[in-house]
């Protein structure tokens, strides 16, 4: 193998799972899908990850870090805490959009409950995402716009407001006959913001 | 097999799959061991309900049910659209503890997107949820408390704050190490309460 070929052979699986998992609305796709997109021999997904859940668990990982990425420039910008929610809010909403997978692999991980796939999620999404409500939560009732809330019950609520449209997309798309376009995902987004941020005003 | 008896072992296996799935904190139980508890032949499961799938939707909807006659009593009681919206995240949220595997059962077939399960759960959840949502936006926007809201984009948003908590549970407890008591659902209930009600006020 050529020097950095195991750094870019792991490149090109997980590309070739995004992009599957992306044209398949988050269905499965099998490692001989995978390799075959990517032009990979299918040892390799042993080699680079151990296994099909090290390949997915990488993709999700990737997908995290990115999102972690989004909080820490959005913490460091120079707008008021209602502007940064807002933001934020239709961040989330967007990822689940862009990332269609990682609402199913971390609910995967999560009903599994395995303590090492659980610390993942922890340390690269729940843990900078509850310090950056702390900190905007803090800002936000210095100025005397917002009511005292807490930052681990306002973690699951506005994750939980931004992700079930996602998770249930199937009861919108079936049960209620809608489709989840670009103007349903607007909409939402500035429903979502608005309810939120609408409830933690201070009265 | 004495008349009724098909019926009474339905019952039996469902009512020991319940009870086994509340001990175990929603983690999976196995035929043989839903079949000791329930004191039945394991034949009787596929007499009953086909195979374990078959009972575990039939436990499912069984929780969807009384969730719809709980919206059908709240529906008719004589309050304002507040107070009912208020009491009905709390029944939400205590549902989540009083029948834990709703969650997990419900993920677990939108994941599957089968359109049988999904008509299923749109029948028995969505479309009441929906229905009782949009005449109480109607009454709150009536009586100039609330601004105007889709129902459909309300039952994802108000859902969604509801069970994320007890979806991504491993997260709250071994991520920022906190129990999921009694105590905590009660916080947790009157936050979402407020947070969403806050959040429908006409400015």
């Amino acid at each position: 193998m050529p020097p950095g070929g195991a750094e870019a052979t792991r490149e090109k699986l997980l590309a070739a799972t995004h992009e599957l998992l992306l044209e398949r609305h988050a269905a499965s796709a099998s490692i001989a899908d995978i390799c075959s997109r990517a032009e990979v021999n299918v040892a390799m997904v042993k080699y680079c990850f151990d296994n099909k859940d090290g390949l997915l668990d990488a993709l999700l990982e990737r997908a995290l870090q990115q999102l972690a990425g989004q909080l820490e420039r959005l913490a460091a910008l120079d707008a008021d805490p209602k502007e940064k929610l807002r933001r934020h809010v239709s961040e989330i909403v967007r990822n689940y959009v862009r990332f269609p997978y990682v609402n199913r692999l971390m609910n995967e991980r999560l009903m599994q409950a395995d303590p090492e796939s659980v610390a993942r999620i922890g340390a690269s999404f729940a843990t900078p995402a509850r310090a950056f409500y702390a900190q905007l939560l803090a800002d936000g009732e210095a100025s005397g716009m917002w009511r005292p809330l807490d930052p681990t019950l306002f973690f699951f609520s506005v994750v939980g407001v931004c992700e079930f449209l996602f998770a249930a997309r199937p009861l919108l798309e079936q049960g209620f006959g809608q489709e989840l376009d670009a103007a349903l995902v607007e909409r939402y987004s500035a429903h979502a913001a608005e309810l939120v941020l609408g409830g933690m005003s201070a009265r």
